[in-house]
């Protein structure tokens, strides 16, 4: 938490969430490779985030993947993620085809727990980085507008989970692009009504445990850094003299806030203002232009 | 939490809280001599608790205490009472007129030091044991009734929040007695219109750092335990043998869940079904009759 | 912690661990199936545990397990293990097929991750139940004693850490029954020159991925409870009617302090100051006779 | 923790304490003027430390106080100081005329509360920034020199404990000059006999809660950061402009690593290898020469 959120802490009224957030999706692969191994430290970004709005991250982490049964695992905790002994532990013994990571610096809700990411529901996975601004005038509008349904099922008291149970309410589990960008829309529509100038400022990871989408968007389109890997076949070319691109399989994606090591021509930044999915076949990425809802 | 917690667990259809609490009244007192002297010992309850629905009261405590400043300080953490030793080096220090502690053992919503007791808005404080059933159905309900100016001041997840919420905006800063009789009107209501047979069952404290209003009331009629302590002039008569006696000052009103230490003829129950203050001037006691407001 | 425990806290009398463990040798399992699974409830006896010397074990809990790499995995936590939600989450993930398991009473040493059971020294993992009486005062001699090469290993505070390392310095990694012996051996010697009449009280085990060593002894002779399973083969043939059975490996293999559940003819008692191996081939239980070195 | 450190966390070869610390002592003073007023932000300085060898010192804080009774009361923690909303409730209400208070990042031994400073013995606090270097090594030799009588009374495992403890058994109670020499000095010399060439590394400070003893020294002579204030009768004279001086007592004193805030005048340096004492009467600095004793 900076200076700034400091001297507002009373009144709580920043919210939101100032990240480092990690996705992969390929061959099985030992979590601790992607969040230890000096070429893959999230857990080093955590600490000596360069690219953030704050430097360091300490204000808890989150771990999700796929593994035994249909649902995530989820492994959160507001313990820094370089001091956590059970992280490191954990990701040792953890081998994932697919994983969400997140390192938190909170700037208004409570640290703890639920206030983690990633969240789940069901089958699904959500991490953000960014912020709901003026989200404490807001909240109210915006969680009564969540499924009556779902709504008990939110845990915690960030911006970043109720902008998922948004997407939830707004059909993300058939239609993600279409979902978020209603979701997006609605936040900034009401935001507006609250005379909030630039509602939104997100970078967003979701995924079903098959396909990973993400998400570059900001109301005062200055977002968030978001970086892709360059397909690991190529990269292989280009980096012969780099072990580890040997034992990473051909179908290797990673969707990262900041990359894990410069590596020349490892990274494509994502566009401002748009999105992607990661699936089977072939990848996409298309404009993200968020939507009032009738 | 109960076996039957376990099992319910990842559905989180339970909720509310089995707890402890303890109001103290008085002359200026160091908290050690509530908390930890034997005879005062809701910590030894919070492992060893005799009267209450679980055996131990684990998943958190709190204590609230009127000392600088107009508002209250809070301190407030999810390890055990018992093992916590920032509480006993904090008891040995905090000398106060007027405090709340509680101990609690969460049957549903997730242990976070948010969903801790007691909790505060301004000047008032708040503790609760007990529950409101089927919480987690009529959540939206009972949050969507909360004055639009307060909602986002909510910070955890509990049934006991959202009650102290809902007198809040019944008027609980204004008329105690009346508000409290309101917001448990409401919930009735709409328990009962989800099917709900008894939807509340509570011991309630709540105060303003001046009078201590306490609350013992459920749907079936049959309540937690609450009791309060004797005139202490009239308990130095009848134990002159007891040497603390003599050291607690003439003011002193202790209102608890369950009786700190067995004293013959130094607690006495509250009745099923009332309401009582500690105030400057006649303390009261008067029936409770939970209304519907129009 | 109990009554007598507060009573002694600033000075740290007391020393020991009054636990609750348990230990799985056979087919691989899921841990939820061993530690969540009603019929299986290692959690719920760390709440409600009728056999120990407390009722509640919720002063941390810890897991330790064979999966990836040559090393075990110890997953460890100050969270009561009724409340941790991430424990819950890995249960659901983790496929082993050796694991022990720990809930932790503590009467005396702090309550912080390095002193939560099981410990763990390159492949070797160890937990015990019991107490080392009179710790504090023969805590110097006991540590001087272990191997100097070994002794900056040591991590926290306990009197059970201790035991390990003094039986890792007397060979336990060649001669486990020896080395717990001799261990043993050498503290009731200092104990007795401290004037403590009965310094030993334990159930271990031990193991290093492949054996499970097991040990009931102490020095009154009259130790904690320690039970080991039936054949399941032969347990199959008693309880057709018991479903959990037909899914459980025949070379399971569970010795615990207090049965998990009651089940006519399922768990046989570990007899008094007596020692066992479960271990490819044929168990061994064979009399404990501790042992002075020269 | 730094990258250097993270990769060698398997081994633990690293100790120490690279932190930022803060005495005050004078006319009694709200703790919350001193930890996070803007202009005393010993928390901001944990987020965002300039001086000190890593940019965020988030493994854990402590504060020690002299109030009720004669022995000081401690509150440490394992949150970062910015994220404990516990520190902040206490710092409105502890009113003290001493306080030690330190943020700390580990680069080594477990981040738990028995590992956060100040320590406590007796009436005596104790608090470090800085390492022992090669301690996984020396340690036992330093904890084998522990007076007998004390060294069960150890809680944690690190050097900076350690240290304390060897300044304790060279006669910290009554000559700390002398004391904390003999302890340095037997330090070096069992670092050089290990082939460590520079075994120290400090900043320390230490109270009996009437005078503050602090040391400036490391084996290299090169040394942490260290300032003391100014007398605050001239410092207001030089800046009637600055409202927060008339509030504060003339016998304000404060030392620390790492200047609160840039004010000119108001700051002096510790100079290298020394030592002095704030006092009543006058205080007095002096050389720092550590002692071999024989």
């Amino acid at each position: 938490m900076c200076a700034a959120g400091l001297a507002a802490w009373p009144g709580w009224v920043l919210s939101g969430c100032m990240c480092r957030w990690m996705a992969y999706s390929g061959d099985p692969i030992l979590a601790e490779e992607l969040l230890f191994r000096p070429v893959h430290s999230l857990i080093d970004q955590s600490l000596h985030s360069t690219m953030g709005a704050t430097t360091a991250n300490g204000d808890g982490f989150g771990i999700g993947w796929y593994g035994e049964g249909a649902e995530p695992a989820v492994f959160k905790s507001i313990e820094p993620a370089w001091n956590d002994r059970n992280l490191r532990e954990l990701a040792g013994q953890i081998r994932t085809p697919l994983m969400f990571a997140h390192v938190r610096a909170s700037t208004g809700t409570p640290v703890q727990r639920s206030n983690c990411h990633p969240f789940r529901h069901g089958r699904w996975l959500w991490m953000h980085n960014g912020a709901l601004r003026g989200f404490h005038m807001i909240k109210r509008d915006l969680l009564m507008a969540v499924d009556p349904a779902l709504y008990a099922d939110i845990e915690g008291s960030t911006d970043s989970e109720a902008l998922f149970f948004l997407a939830l309410t707004f059909g993300l589990t058939d239609d993600p692009f279409g979902a978020v960008e209603r979701a997006v829309g609605f936040v900034e529509a009401v935001g507006h009504a609250h005379g909030i100038e630039h509602p939104v400022q997100m970078t967003l990871a979701t995924t079903d445990g098959r396909s990973v989408w993400a998400f570059r968007y900001s109301s005062e389109h200055d977002s968030r850094s978001l970086f892709f890997s360059t397909d690991v076949v190529a990269l292989r070319r280009l980096h012969p003299e780099i072990d580890i691109l040997k034992s990473l399989g051909d179908e290797t994606r990673v969707i990262v806030s900041e990359p894990l090591r410069d590596l020349e021509g490892a990274w494509h930044e994502v566009p401002e203002s748009s999105a992607g999915v990661i699936q089977p076949g072939r990848d996409e990425v298309r404009p993200f232009r968020p939507v009032v809802s009738a």
